[in-house]
This record gives structure tokens, sequence and C-alpha cells, in this order.
């Protein structure tokens, strides 16, 4: 595992959520997760599990709750700390859901109508449901209802924290400071990881390596990514490599230099490099999924943990709800 | 005041929202809210003050509480019997609004875009606000919420009702017999309550007479309703007068007779009319009006009841949620 080393001044007020659809793969844990985990040592650091989002497209009572858990052993093992940071379910955080239709009152139609995943849909000429139209209402709820500052995203989600800060700023405008205007924190999107076809690794393409594979499995699927067919003496380039690209995410620094001199130098057979990747990959993961094993076989304490989050993220959004009730009159009657 | 005679079979589920935007006139009370009030015997009858829906209109703060409890006034002056029915306000159930959320992620956009108060306002050109788009969704949660199967509405709001069905049809065909399909009980219109000029009487005409309007004011208001020149000793047809259809709905039925009989023989003066009129409203409004003091007097027994209500309602709209969350994989994680 890399060190989580603290990416942020502590009194940042940081909130990330994470979709339950599935299980993690190598690009969802460098491309996100391992960023927002290094986040935890904010101030404040609520991390949920958007159940709410989900049922947008996972419309299956045991795949949703089974995901849901899933999610949070997930976050638990890959060294979120429930100590240092909230972790809970969104739908046990009802003022979510209050502040969101709250909220959708002052959204101007065109706002959401110009949003990318309702109009990519559209323009599909796919039917949309109305979950996905007010996602990004939701998903405000889910910011000003912490007082966050600061969220994580990746590049294609700025556009929603444009909206929140659009959403937020028109109801203070009306009705006085509410709610703090949060800011996106890009995610670093400079470590390639490509998928076992060479194309970026996506769960719709077919080509990912799941973070917690068991490790014969994972040396499985490393040993049947198809290679070019240059002679084993030719120098090769490391970084238009997927073995290498994929080997230089997971193995320690210097074994890292080490390879990319032997593609240099040329020399190598590309089976040496899959057994090294698949050892290296072995070794990255270890940790994590014997700690995602022990999480495993106590599901109750991992309940336990996502109750006791539910309870802090409550009082805190039960304080940013009730000051926008109260500034909105639906209080004080 | 008339008698409230229950309409209903006492195993009807009943639910009625109004609407905190302001004070009622005479056509909200017949048209209305008297025959809401008469359906309180129903085994169970709900009634809250949607101040969320109202929310989407009302943007002001001290308008929209104040008119929150002076409805909940209004009602019990008229006639609403807490002992009987409960009544509560919407915003206080956040079951309704977390409800809402869990169906607007299954509500095809379609459905709500041919909804009339939408398109009406984009057809005239005005931008719209998420809120009325998704009006429909939080009524549905509203009836939903309470096992509702009897929605008393005029005839612009069935179609609401049927987007219920739809949105509920949807749900329980997706994850099961959830959802309690309602049925709209569409409110007598037969009772015409013209305004002062004439035409209907609506807010928006300017031409109301309000229920609690002190009867020294209502008697100088009833007093400058425009009238005809025709001669005293023509005769007249008393259903084609304002002052005899306004005078119909607040007179005793002999009382009713004997001034029809009047109009029809001719020889009587419309100041004369008027005056009979201003009696009848006074004493047909008498005992709401003392009884609406009687509350204004003491606004925390009134918020009391709210209280009250609010619990019970919150009971039932549990127990609604909490089917709704596990059968769709929200909760049982």
């Amino acid at each position: 595992m890399t060190n989580h080393q603290p990416l942020t001044t502590n009194h940042m007020r940081v909130l990330s959520g994470i979709q339950p659809t599935g299980r993690p793969h190598w690009g969802n844990y460098f491309g996100a997760i391992v960023q927002y985990i290094a986040l935890q040592d904010a101030e404040q650091a609520y991390y949920f599990i958007a159940n709410l989002h989900a049922l947008t497209t996972v419309r299956d009572k045991q795949l949703l709750s089974q995901y849901s858990l899933d999610a949070a052993m997930d976050l638990l093992a890959l060294g979120l700390d429930p100590q240092k940071a909230v972790l809970f379910v969104q739908s046990d955080v009802p003022e979510v859901s209050e502040l969101c239709w709250i909220l959708l009152t002052g959204t101007p139609m065109g706002l959401l109508e110009r949003c990318h995943a309702y109009k990519d849909k559209k323009a599909k000429g796919l039917a949309a449901d109305a979950g996905l139209f007010a996602y990004p209402v939701l998903q405000a709820a889910d910011i000003l209802a912490y007082d966050s500052d600061t969220v994580p995203v990746g590049e294609d989600q700025v556009q929603h924290i444009e909206v929140c800060r659009d959403i937020a700023g028109s109801f203070n405008h009306q009705y006085g400071e509410v709610f703090v205007l949060p800011k996106a924190k890009v995610l670093d999107s400079s470590a390639r990881v490509p998928g076992t076809d060479g194309e970026k690794m996506s769960k719709s393409y077919n080509n990912t390596l799941a973070v917690f594979e068991a490790a014969n499995i994972q040396k499985k699927q490393i040993m049947r990514i198809a290679t070019d067919s240059r002679p084993m003496d030719d120098p090769k380039d490391p970084q238009s490599d997927v073995l290498y690209l994929l080997y230089s995410l997971v193995a320690p620094e210097s074994d890292r230099e080490e390879m990319a001199d032997l593609y240099r130098r040329g020399g190598f057979g590309y089976g040496d490099v899959k057994k090294k990747l698949a050892e290296a990959a072995e070794a990255f993961f270890a940790e994590a999924r014997s700690r995602r094993e022990d999480w495993q076989s106590r599901p109750d304490d991992v309940r336990d943990i996502l109750a006791s989050g539910a309870a802090k993220a409550r009082q805190k959004a039960g304080e940013v709800l009730s000051r926008s009730q109260e500034a909105s009159g639906l209080k004080g009657y």
C-alpha cells in the first residue's frame, strides 16, 4: 500500500460520496479512492455510500444492499479510518432528502437541463428518469448538509460542483447566508491506469483488474494480457507498454526504475514481466486484501461503524437543515 | 355553518393537502374546504398544510410561516376536528421528502413533462423551477406515505392523482406490492361561487369575499357589488344574479326560497338584497369567525395540535417509508 500522506490542511471540511455500484478496480483505486482517503485528516471528513444516487441505476434490492455493505468494507480495508473520518450510508441521513426538496424549489430547470449526464442521455434519444435529472440537486444537498468546503471530484464532476454553488448562492441571496459554498478539488488524473486491453480501465470495457481479486485469479488475468510480438532483444519504451504502466502503479520505486531500465535495454520476455507484475500486485494489495477478509468476517462491526457514522452525520446535517428551514419559513410558524 | 355530514364510509383512508398561500375566500370554502372537512370521519383522515409545495411560490420567510399557522387555524375554525383527523405541517414529516427522492428515481421525465402546471408555464415561455416540475412527485409521496386510498381533489388535480398511480404502480411492478394505489375523489363543483364582479371568485381576479373578514368590512364589500339598472318592478331570474347566488350559499333554505320568489315576482331593491346577504353571511360564518378568534388568541394550542398530528403522521409515514426502503435495498445492507 502507498502511504496515505495528508494532502490537506486540517481545517478543511471534506465530503466524498462513493457509489455502491460494484467492486472497485485499479482504475477506481488509483484514480479516486486512494486520493479520497488521503483527505481523511481534514477537520471534518465525511465519506458516504451514495445508495440514493445508485438507486437511479441499481434497481435490484439484493444488489443494492450488498454493494452498499461491500463499499463500506472496501473503504475500510483500503485505509479509511472511522476514528478520523465519518463513514455512513446516504439514506440513513433523512436530512439530505429534506434539503434536496428545499433546493429543488429554487433550482431553475435550465441549470439541470445543461448538466452532462442528463444531456448526453437525452442526446442519445434514451428515456431518462427524473432521478437522473435531479441527481445534481441531491448531490448539492449532500455537499451543503455538512458545510463542506472541499469536494474531491474527477474532471467530469466539476460541473456538478458549479451547479451546487449556483443553487446555494441563489438560496443565500434570497434568504441570507445559510449555506457554505464548496470548492471542487479536482483529483489528480496523471496516473494512467490502462485496462488489460490497453484502453482506459473501465467496467464498461470489461478490461478491469479488481482490487480485491484473489491472488491466483488475478495472476491468471495478468498472464492473459495480450502483448506485442517484437523480438525479446529489441529495446522498448516502458511508458507505452500496458504491463509496465500497471507495474509502475504497484511496484516499489526501486523495482520500477529497474524495470524501466530493462525495457530500455531490451532482452527480456513479457512472460517474466507479467510474473513480476502479478507478484508486485499481490504484495501491494496484500494488506488491504487481508483487512478486507477480516471485515468480511464481522459484518456487524461494519454496520456498527456505519450506524455511528450516520448518527454523527445526522447531527451536522440536522443543524444545516434547521438553518435552511428557519431561513425559508418552513420552521417557526 | 352547514352541517358536516359524513360523505364517506368510515373505512376510507383520506388525504388532503391545503396550500398555505393566503386566507380562504368563499370560493375556497364552498368549492373545497367544506368538502374536505366532511371527510374527516374516515377511518384515517390526514390533513396537512403543504408548506413544502408552497415553497415553490412563497419565497418569503415571514409570509410562509404566517400562512402556515393561519391555514391550521382556518381549518380548525371551519370545523376540522383534531380528535377525528390528523392535522399537521408537511415539512414536519421528513419521511415524505425521503419518499419523494425514492419515487423520483423511478419517474420517467415524460410523465412530468406532460403535467399541466409545468407545461402551461413552459408554453407561456416562463422560466420554471425544478420544484414546479417535480411537484407531482412530492404530491405522490404525500399520498403514498399514508396508504391513502381516497384523495379529494378539484378537476384540475385529477391528472396528478393519475401520475401518482403511475409512479406507485411502476414501483410495485419493480419491487412488489409496497404502495396502495389511490383514487381521486373529484370535488363537487356544482356550487357556483361568483366573485363580486360576477366572474368566478378567484384571488387572481381580485373579486373575493374572505371567509374570516370582519362583518362590517364584509358588509361594505357586499354593498359595493355592482348591480344592473333594471326597474324594481321587473321580475328577475335569481340564478343569473350574483347577489342571489351568493345569498343562496349562506342563507337557510327557507329564506333562500323566499328570496327566489321575490326575484321572480319583482318589486324589490338590490340594496335590500345586499343587506340580507350581508346579514346571512354574518350569521353563516359567525361561529367559525368566533372560533377563529379563539384559536388566534392561543396559537400555542394550535402548535400543540400540529406537533401531535405530525407525530401521528410520522408513525404512519415511517412504516410506509420503511417498506419502500426495504423493498428497494436501501435498508437491510
